[in-house]
């Protein structure tokens, strides 16, 4: 194929699973696709949304796979693109939060493939969000990190320095939340800080459990990944929120007068 | 007005700045909207979506001015909602992220009205990620923290553990980037960690500048408010990343062949 058949990939950000929370971009450009190669994070509701006639390529990856899968998917991105097919890269979230998104930038040019990155909603600020938690409210939160729990136990995050972030939002730290939540008791955060986990986050099905990092670290909370774990004293302000979010809770009676204005 | 007239408010965000970079959400609710009453960091392309009949409202904040807005705004809004109209509060990036969006969201429920939070993107992780400086990066950065530079001074963030976190954005600090890169110097940050300034990141108009630590702490780094200020060693990915991104630089000779695959 000539080089003038060459398209550029596309490495898209689907957000955290309403297809109403891709980017106006992210969508125009999965309409026109006529390859999207996925990963497991993505949602059947956000493969909905791609044109019809792609070609829609699973790419997820299983523990112990990640190298053999990752390099079969720049293979198959490569060989998409220089047929001259216009090709998608669809990841959960943002692509350049844990998501590979930079590495596959900078392999594809080694490989001599254009790439464009288009973002999208990071779940570890819109899903709390949209659960009743700010990742940072004046008088609560002045910054916020985000971490993966998912490394190799040789190269673990420095859990004493994001221990004394006011909000700390772990991805991928479902399966190893007992022992997070210890290495952050250890590291000094209060036991009773307060945390929450939102399982299928802005969607219809989504739950969320309020605990505190003790009993996380006690192995009392029940969790199924995915999900967005978050601690800090924003979970508190759900409650609030929440009611302020879901009329149902807050306006039982939707005939109250409108309180003065303070 | 009867409470049966009375419209909830849609606190929105708006992304950084590129128009495409809503999400369909957000641009479905601008169309509709009756008032938007609208940030400083909202930019007029953004402003040029929303449904042309509406009211645009203008409620930026200076310094000093910001209690008596915050107040005005709170009237403005509850005032429009009762009066039956499709109200939409239109943020900058997200509204959970130092936007007041919880807040307001909190304050509208104590006076009755009902509200939604519509995430946006984040200027945090898509300006830097558009200028080819990914927040996270296997083997460079396994997290990164996102804080004010904008506080109180007797309610400064504790730079000594935003120092210890492997990628650091700081929003709102170009005005104090100098007292910043110092306080994380001193905190044991390495003065040579290169630094990015970037300034209307997503638009036509971006400007990089990129530096170190040490220049910053010594006044000699010039950057213009509003800038996205990012501190760590996935700032050196730019090039690569830039590379591939901007195919002209990459590609001077569009006739090269494709490498094998690796």
């Amino acid at each position: 194929m000539a080089p003038a058949g060459r398209r550029r990939v596309y490495v898209v950000g689907a957000g955290p699973g309403d297809p109403e929370l891709l980017t106006v971009k992210a969508r125009r450009i999965l309409k026109e696709a006529e390859v999207v190669v996925y990963d497991r994070l993505v949602a059947p509701e956000i493969l909905a949304v791609a044109n019809p006639a792609a070609d829609l390529v699973y790419a997820g990856k299983r523990e112990g796979e990640q190298e053999t899968v990752q390099a079969w998917i720049l293979e198959k991105l490569v060989e998409q693109a220089n047929a001259g097919r216009l090709v998608v890269r669809l990841k959960g979230g943002d692509p350049c939060v844990f998501g590979r998104g930079g590495e596959e930038v900078r392999r594809l040019r080694e490989l001599g493939v254009e790439s464009e990155l288009v973002p999208g909603l990071s779940s570890a600020i819109a899903v709390p969000e949209l659960a009743g938690i700010p990742v940072t409210f004046r008088g609560v939160s002045r910054g916020f990190a985000v971490v993966t729990g998912h490394c190799p136990s040789n190269d673990s995050p420095d859990w004493a320095s994001y221990a004394r972030i006011d909000t700390l939002v772990i991805l991928m730290g479902v399966g190893r939340r007992d022992s997070i939540a210890l290495a952050l008791i250890a590291a000094g955060r209060d036991p009773e800080e307060p945390v929450a986990f939102v399982e299928r986050g802005s969607t219809p099905e989504e739950r969320v459990t309020i605990s505190t990092l003790e009993e996380v670290a006690r192995g009392n909370v029940q969790a199924e990944a995915p999900a967005v774990f978050v601690v800090g004293r924003v979970v508190n302000l759900r409650c609030e929120l929440l009611a302020a979010l879901e009329p149902a809770l807050a306006f039982p009676d939707r005939g109250i007068p409108t309180p003065e204005f303070r």
